[in-house]
């Protein structure tokens, strides 16, 4: 692996979506066309072939000695959020082509085929919907699901792939078959604080949470805030502030599971210094990889949400917005990149996925893994969001070692 | 005292402003002043004069038998917020002409002339300050002080002033002397709802409340709310949420003195569903008649905040908005309203005013007692204020006996 080789792809792709206020680098805009035209000469110069599916996903694949067997494959996303930083899903894709370029470098044959996939709109910024490329090639969504999308410009997600030359009529063509691919990869940054606190190389994902998702309407009795004695109040804010409490408290009582909650705005009617708050609402996220210890947050939000009503003389209208599973990566890999990260020495801990990601779908269909790397003070979605080029190395490393496993590989000195 | 002279009274009044969303009769605007007008002509018609000052405040005055003694005097205000009620202000006027219609009817003559004052702008709906009309008349604040306030429609109070025929110039001239008033009094609906839940007719005030206030600006790290653990979480909205419960519980210790405290609105940046909160922000009331009980509820407040600072690994910076001194009403009269409560059957409570009233300012320079009527279900400034006729027949009852005692009636059948 050659880290000046790699430190230069990324610096090449950033350069598409530059500005001083972070990456901007918008799915199925020219921008993002741009800079997977870029990438797909790499992949030419290294001899894969490449194939661009109807919803804009690329697979550049290296062929095996048994073009029958399913591809060992890995990727990430190139698009981004407004003002984004450098590394969430490119430095996946990048990994990607160092691996090829590595194997090439040193005449490296698998049995079998190794595919590097460029998700196309990962990020939900433009339309909404995150992970559209993967949804679309696990075949987690049809294309009539896609047709009311509309980005903040008013372009239709048809109109948008129209631009690129794709043809979202063909959508549901993109949807890969079971047998074709043995195992998935995706490298990505953490995205959270963990691996730099723990002062870990890798985080080995064991699952990615799924939201369980609440906005609560509180409502109580608006009333001047001079007049009114403590007794005869019905404060609707004070009723969201226990909940966010106990629901934080639930949440910390799960920290062995990795279960999280979070109150992540709040709203206060009237708003008014002289008024006791009448109304108030909350909106209510709950992640966790473990459905048994989300579900135990659950119930005691349900319990809460009860006694904030009796004790306070609130009523509270609960409007659950979406409750999805937990997806778990595959125990086999798992297993895998704990013996090769032993073997090369990385620090590493076994940690859950909080954020979603291609590889939750690609784990619907496929043996899948996933590999964390830190994120300077965990931060994301964000200019100064960082991972230094030496940690990049070990992460992509760690993916070479495992796709060479994986694909087989037959030159005897790497066997 | 004529319960159907009152009430016709009352809706007289409340022609001016009327609308279906509920009463809008904004200081010095024309509708203010024609049902100033309309009031002039019933006190007029009583026999009284007419003095108005040059902020408006009416001075209604029923000459004693000796005119060189100090007034005993009553009054309220008849401005009123956007929409609001009928009662707010109004009760107080209404009820000082039907004691002076009463003493008339029953030719009733007392050594001490009696006053019935209709302040101008009590309400601070349209120039941001609330009692202009008391303050100037006590002299709680000068002309020069007055000059910057503007309306939302631009209009400054100098103009306002001036569309009424009042001269702003010669506001200071209307500060009237300590030894020109014996007693103030003024009736007033609560505004809350302890007397409507305490089954109570009259509510004698102690004293009037002074808010202090803050706000607060909380920073913690804002993050994905997926990806980073509850340990490693500086969540300001929680900080948020544990110092408005903290607060809650100091305001509720101190309820034997009335002290109230309030978080009126909250502000949570970025406010996301998927983001920890990084920044937050509250607006704090803190009210009290007792001085010490306000302190202690304050005292708790820093220390919260500090623990919270420490705890969560969040800034918090305070903003003291203002931190005013309580008004208490005069000894001597509180104890003849108990007594003449007693005597007439009324029941009654002490109990502080939370909100501010002309009362406050009159207390500054004279003798001074309030006293207040029931408000269904604590409501004001809304059209569904409510206090029914007879509760007001109550409140008026005892203001015609307090003011024929302290203006000392000759007709020997009724001293």
């Amino acid at each position: 692996m050659n880290v000046k080789r790699l430190q230069q792809c990324l610096e090449q792709v950033n350069q598409f979506g530059y500005s001083d206020e972070g990456i901007s680098r918008l799915a199925y805009t020219n921008t993002e066309q741009q800079a997977l035209k870029h990438l797909i000469t790499q992949f030419e110069n290294e001899g894969m072939t490449i194939e661009i599916d109807s919803v804009g996903n690329v697979i550049a694949r290296r062929e095996g000695i048994d073009p029958a067997l399913p591809a060992v494959a890995c990727g990430s996303h190139i698009d981004t959020v407004y003002n984004a930083g450098n590394f969430d899903g490119t430095v996946g894709v990048i990994a990607g082509l160092e691996v090829i370029r590595y194997l090439n470098e040193h005449q490296i044959k698998t049995k079998h085929p190794i595919e590097v996939i460029i998700f196309a709109c990962e990020e939900s910024a433009r339309f909404g919907v995150a992970t559209i490329g993967s949804k679309v090639m696990t075949g987690l969504v049809e294309k009539d699901e896609l047709t009311h999308l509309v980005d903040k410009d008013g372009i239709t997600l048809k109109e948008a792939l129209q631009s690129c030359k794709f043809n979202m009529a063909e959508a549901n063509r993109a949807k890969r078959k079971t047998d074709e691919i043995k195992a998935f990869y995706e490298l990505h940054i953490e995205q959270g604080p963990v691996l730099e606190k723990e002062e870990k190389q890798i985080g080995i994902v064991t699952g990615i949470a799924a939201p369980t998702r609440f906005k609560l309407q509180i409502f109580g009795q608006s009333a001047h805030s001079g007049s009114t004695p403590m007794s005869h109040r019905q404060d609707a804010f004070s009723g969201a502030a226990e909940i966010a409490l106990a629901l934080e408290k639930a949440a910390r009582q799960e920290a062995i599971n990795g279960t999280v909650a979070t109150v992540g705005n709040c709203e206060v009617k009237a708003g008014a210094m002289n008024v006791v708050p009448g109304e108030t609402e909350i909106l209510i996220d709950i992640r966790g990889i473990s459905e048994a210890s989300k579900q135990r947050v659950v119930e005691k939000l349900y319990k809460i949400i009860h006694d904030v009503e009796q004790s306070r003389k609130l009523n509270i209208e609960i409007v659950k917005l979406c409750d999805e599973c937990p997806t778990k990566m595959d125990g086999a890999i798992i297993a895998s990149l704990k013996e090769t990260c032993e073997k090369n020495g990385f620090s590493f801990i076994k940690m859950a996925s909080g954020a979603g990601h291609d590889a939750m779908n690609m784990a619907k269909m496929y043996p899948t893994g996933m590999i964390f790397i830190p994120s300077k003070d965990g931060l994301s979605h964000h200019k100064n969001e960082f991972t230094s080029i030496e940690q990049i190395l070990v992460g992509a490393t760690l993916l070479k070692e495992e796709i060479m496993k994986a694909a087989q590989v037959t030159n005897k000195a790497y066997c």
